[in-house]
């Protein structure tokens, strides 16, 4: 068997996600699979480093399958770059020990949430920010921000009340930074709850806007409660920018 | 009567253009037109800097047009961006002279194509690019450029056999610039006649193929023959960046 690992560039707006439990159709790993399918015949499990929900975009998704088959990787690639739909392109490939867990051998993934301040709209962007114009306070945001780094329970911050492993994660950094009319918040972390970035973003916003306060977020983590966090930002302002595996590691 | 200056940035990929002569419904023009009308209870006929073709973008059309109402430009401007399409924007607003006209008054418009080079596509600028990856002669596309400018009877460059009036038009300079995986050409004119921007591009690709040579650009122009010029590029890689007046002209 050979496994290959691929990184992947999406623009997610018209897919219910990475991977979705009820269909593949609409999925960008169904999507995926199904050409590897046509190419080798056969049934390949494409693993991703991670779920991205419906409607969030991705720079650099990473994922990985086992073909039996001896195609080149320049075969594979060019064949999921002609066969994929418009909005997925394969941006690189490459031929991994077969130990190699997209998910599992992860070390760091980095998401951005960009929000649209200005109220003027850009029409070339409209699917790829969140337009929010009200006006927020970024100093405080980037006091929450601090907060929320480090290893700590992020039960409330998860969007799913059924989750049953360890809610702790560690968040190495959370940088934001203001443009002429655009907030951007980057994302470092070993990995994210469902929904967890997408929470964080909308607590973050909160913040900006001043119906919560930087010392809440301390409140916020230790209820281990959703309902004490902020609103789920919208999907489409959020993108997987990259998927980091440490270089000594398998690969 | 008040007559104001609007700039206008829209996504022209699901447009018949910004002016069509069969159905004012699917052309930029009309989705104005259509919110002016609700506005103001009467058919206001909003007058463009030029046409742009189907499927080509804008980042700064230009368009005016006359009300009889006291609206305030910013009633107008928010009404307009509160009912326009999510591809259609209304970045700025001005009242100005009665005598200003979008197209007569109009002193300079910049054009830019995008070609993208590489062969791994671009997912988010899938719409705005023209993808041509099987390498170019920039060089030779930049000499064959500079025999375009000046003022000529651009005939060879125009898309309407039909067309009545001068054919004679100046062509201040066109610029490109090579970017890591993108060629971008600026145009910068007084006006264009229909397809003109679209089958100069052609015409330098074909130069970049070596189907052509720099100094083929003065036979063709000679010739008064559209068949002797390049093809039409694509509309998705054209997007009108600005239309300029003089600060001194009536405004």
């Amino acid at each position: 068997m050979h496994n290959y690992k691929i990184t992947v560039m999406y623009d997610g707006s018209r897919y219910k996600g990475w991977q979705s439990q009820k269909s593949t159709d609409d999925t960008i790993e169904g999507k995926i699979e199904g050409v590897l399918k046509k190419l080798t015949g056969r049934e390949v499990a494409v693993i991703g480093s991670g779920r991205t929900d419906a409607g969030v975009h991705a720079m650099g998704q990473v994922a990985n399958f086992h073909i039996k088959d001896s195609c080149s990787k320049e075969e594979i690639m060019d064949n999921l770059n002609q066969y994929l739909p418009e909005d997925i392109t394969v941006t690189a490939i490459e031929k991994v020990d077969e130990r190699f867990h997209s998910r599992f051998s992860c070390t760091r993934k980095v998401y951005r949430y960009r929000i649209h301040t200005s109220t003027i709209k850009d029409v070339f962007q409209r699917k790829y920010v969140y337009n929010y114009t009200e006006g927020l306070d970024v100093d405080k945001m980037k006091q929450a921000a601090k907060k929320l780094e480090g290893t700590h329970d992020f039960t409330s911050f998860c969007g799913n009340k059924h989750f049953k492993k360890t809610p702790e994660r560690t968040v190495f950094g959370i940088v934001i930074t203001q443009l002429e009319h655009e907030i951007q918040i980057d994302y470092y972390g070993e990995g994210f709850l469902q929904n967890m970035v997408r929470i964080m973003t909308g607590t973050l916003i909160e913040v900006g806007q001043g119906k919560k306060t930087p010392e809440d977020m301390e409140t916020i983590l230790e209820a281990k409660d959703r309902a004490k966090a902020g609103y789920t930002a919208p999907p489409q302002g959020l993108c997987l920018l990259r998927v980091e595996y440490e270089s000594g590691s398998i690969k």
